[in-house]
């Protein structure tokens, strides 16, 4: 039986029968007196209210808390440009996780368009019906443009879960690992091995987060990314600009040299002999799913800490530790972006949650912990109202 | 304190508090072993097996089950154009409704334009993630276009309710009517006041179920439309074709002459001594809100049955009976589209819900009725097997 058919005795198509989502009513309609206050001719009263100012959809309507989960299936998981219809489970599952941890109501919205104008013109569109936007599997560079835009034109937050999430998660685990290590983030040499949309995210939210930008080197298929590279991509050029302080060259094993922390987000695989050659005591995030890009057992040869993708292994950096409690935040805050400071607090308060438990195989909560998504919230609200990014 | 400010204290304020949706998932969450069924790794399977073969998205998303309440605000119950904000609690409670009585999962989604070019290709865009469209409070005569536009690039079902919806139940209450009279359809003369979106689609509708067309006429606020016209739209000119067998021309007192049945669909009032023009034992639908185009005590006194939209009087013409059984229906057979045929069976079975109980208070069901939108359901899903517009 070939990986694209249905086989009916599988648990996981036993499960995913009807889908995985459904909308329920809050409110009671058994009575035409419960019918004129849910709809007419009650409902204009409200309608009205709104209509003289729209703040009040925040209070009565769902809109308050609601997201879109908003994909075009061009990057869906390792699965890459499978289409909308066929990135509907992945959506329904992320609208799952925004439930469960944030309590946060997620609608999946797969668009059947790849072309960034007409997925842009699609969201600001259909905006008025949510509290914010979840991008997710966008593939790069369109993702950066789509958020860019979108982060413009609207006034509630547009968050693209690949980046950010993976980002502020990353985040948190380094601060934990550096604590651990007894060392500074500021002091740290990082390699990161992938620079599409989680390795552009993760490399400004670390510099966000207090890592020297000098002492980052990006590597992506071509090897280390620096001014000496032609025909860059916009968001490759402005790594370029930003990182790579002493102009070094050349590839993967290279951008590895005495460095004390590697971060892949890449897939592609990185030899035993590279990794041996990084500072001893390091760090080492191999985050490719299913296939780290190397073996954390291979790794713990030659580092101190070792997190991966994989909820098999220890340290599974997973983005459900931030995106229901960011926009469970963002929610409660009426915020009306994601601002950087917003995610760092999201890092902190993920790696506060086992700050006082920390240990080499426990440097970030179980993507299952119940006490990470209200902390989440909390922070990333506090942060808005702080940055005055509120309604 | 004005109609269109918030009173916390009024009980369809509070009732509204955080809207009247949720999102709620279907599955269990609770263990590594649960997300790895529900999400990653496990989701990948039912996503490679739907890339192979979309048609697996009715069996493994809640697409096949779901639909969207697409609006633009432009023509919401009383209140006009009020734009997308301001038409969420409608949206929320057609949802609402649609849960309740046919059992469909339905999402509001408030655009944030009125051109049709772009609510067309939003529209096109998001519609891989819902198993049909049901387009609700969109002016005449935009909402033609749009939906045609739909109808004709989407294989899921679109209905604008406002059209269809209202006709649906005008034919059920006719064809009751009708027997209770021991009239012939066929027979009537039929003056239809208002010829915007319901006015067009219960023509139609009443043509589609045997009503004579050469009998009918349509006015709209300058009167009887006919081929005397000049500067009709396409929607009227249409009318104006259909209709009108013997020419006639002037206002609606001249429509009504020696008519059998009025259907008032425009809000515009209509003389009581228009309605004494009208044949003895006739039969008047003054289904303008919250105002009838005629009080029903007045039209009490010329003719045989009345009905209104209100809920406060007998014979309510209410949609509700209508587009939760139709959805249901369309969804059960995974219908492409919903035809003339379904629209007939779905007015049929409506009826016949009270017809071994008919009185002249009691043509069409109680829209609370359970009955009605499994009757309607398994109507629409045969017709539309028989019609052969199935995936």
């Amino acid at each position: 039986m070939s990986s694209s058919t249905v086989d009916p005795a599988d648990p996981v198509f036993q499960l995913h029968q009807g889908g995985k989502l459904a909308v329920a009513s809050t409110v009671p309609l058994n009575s035409r007196e419960d019918l004129s206050l849910a709809y007419t001719p009650g409902v204009a009263r409200v309608c009205a209210a709104i209509a003289a100012d729209p703040r009040h959809a925040d209070d009565y309507t769902w809109a308050g808390h609601t997201v879109a989960v908003v994909t075009d299936g061009s990057a869906v998981l390792g699965l890459g440009n499978i289409g909308p219809h066929a990135a509907l489970p992945v959506m329904e599952g992320k609208a799952v996780l925004f439930k469960q941890f944030g309590g946060v109501d997620a609608v999946p919205i797969c668009l059947n368009t790849q072309d960034v104008d007409e997925i842009v013109a699609a969201v600001r569109a259909l905006a008025p019906s949510f509290g914010g936007i979840n991008l997710e599997d966008i593939s790069a560079p369109r993702c950066f443009e789509v958020e860019r835009r979108l982060d413009e034109a609207l006034d509630i937050p547009v968050f693209h879960d690949d980046q950010h999430g993976t980002a502020i998660v990353v985040l948190a685990a380094l601060r934990n690992a550096a604590v651990l290590l007894s060392r500074k983030l500021g002091d740290l040499r990082v390699a990161i091995s992938g620079a599409g949309a989680a390795g552009v995210a993760v490399t400004k939210m670390l510099v966000a987060g207090g890592v020297n930008p000098d002492q980052v080197v990006v590597c992506d298929s071509r090897g280390i990314i620096g001014p000496h590279r032609e025909g860059l991509t916009s968001a490759k050029a402005e790594l370029a600009e930003l990182t790579n302080g002493s102009g070094r060259r050349g590839d993967v094993a290279e951008a590895l040299r005495g460095a004390d922390v590697l971060i892949g987000v890449s897939g592609g695989q990185i030899p035993e002999a590279a990794v041996a050659g990084m500072a001893p005591g390091g760090i080492v995030f191999a985050l490719a799913n299913p296939t780290p890009e190397v073996q954390p057992e291979v790794a713990a040869r030659h580092v101190a800490v070792v997190a991966t993708g994989r909820s098999d292994h220890p340290n599974q950096i997973n983005n459900v530790l931030a995106f229901p409690g960011v926009f469970r935040g963002a929610l409660d805050a009426r915020a009306t972006r994601v601002t950087d400071g917003m995610k760092v607090a999201a890092a902190d308060a993920i790696a506060g949650v086992v700050a006082d438990s920390l240990t080499p195989e426990a440097i970030v909560p179980s993507p299952l912990d119940p006490r990470v998504a209200p902390a989440v919230a909390e922070a990333v609200a506090e942060a808005a109202r702080r940055g005055g990014v509120t309604r």
